[in-house]
């Protein structure tokens, strides 16, 4: 299914050119011509979804293959050091075009992406608190 | 295949206590005892992978579908307005633990924790030099 106003579909469906990395029937990779590092790949699935929180069980088995691809692919081609994933969902999360996709991010050990993690401690019994909420919905979706 | 000396295997094993938010045959998720964010959760496949450049086509299939059920549980248990993904591969892209591992990360709107995220431009001719090194290795790996 396509969604004619968004920007995603149109490039995934090849109606607007891009500079194409990979394509098959369900995903097109191309250049991310904004690249946080150079070589920064995006995969894109030809459906329309709007987030991960929609996926469906078919294009998540096939997803995370591609994204597997294109990151060794990535890495032979540029010789870096590293690669991250990241996937965000929601504006708070830097979403900012509501289509699933997957960054891939070439990193070099002297690279200027950093993704800064400070590490927070938990209370006494706060993190249980919180795991109780989050495995109650898992298990309530899972009945 | 489990490696004896990988504390991600051990823990995904369940020999080393946890705080589990699910199990099932091929996955544990935990709570991160050093969470980016409260609510930070760790996808682990009890396969021991290195990271997502050995993945194999198995347990990508899975792993996404895990991740996906974990973001939208996470959400609807503690209300929050999006969800990164991050996925690191090598320590230049900040992994710590050589086992494969997804990270699931709730995010609000007024959190501490960004991904600084400054747009390059490529040079003409540029983009498209590194896709063709990209794309050349894709296809060789396809053949």
């Amino acid at each position: 299914m396509k969604d004619d106003n968004c920007i995603f579909c149109k490039l995934a469906a090849g109606e607007i050119p891009s500079n194409t990395l990979y394509e098959d029937t369900d995903f097109r990779v191309i250049m991310d011509i904004s690249p946080a590092v150079k070589g920064h790949a995006i995969v894109l699935p030809k459906q329309h979804m709007n987030d991960l929180l929609e996926v469906e069980t078919d294009t998540a088995a096939k997803a995370l293959f591609v994204v597997s691809k294109v990151a060794n692919a990535v890495k032979d081609a540029l010789g870096c050091d590293g690669i991250n994933i990241l996937q965000n969902n929601g504006e708070a999360a830097g979403q900012s075009i509501f289509h699933l996709h997957f960054h891939v991010l070439p990193r070099f050990h002297e690279d200027r992406f950093t993704i800064p993690w400070k590490p927070l401690s938990y209370a006494e019994g706060e993190a249980e608190e919180i795991a109780g909420k989050i495995r109650a919905v898992m298990q309530k979706h899972k009945s």
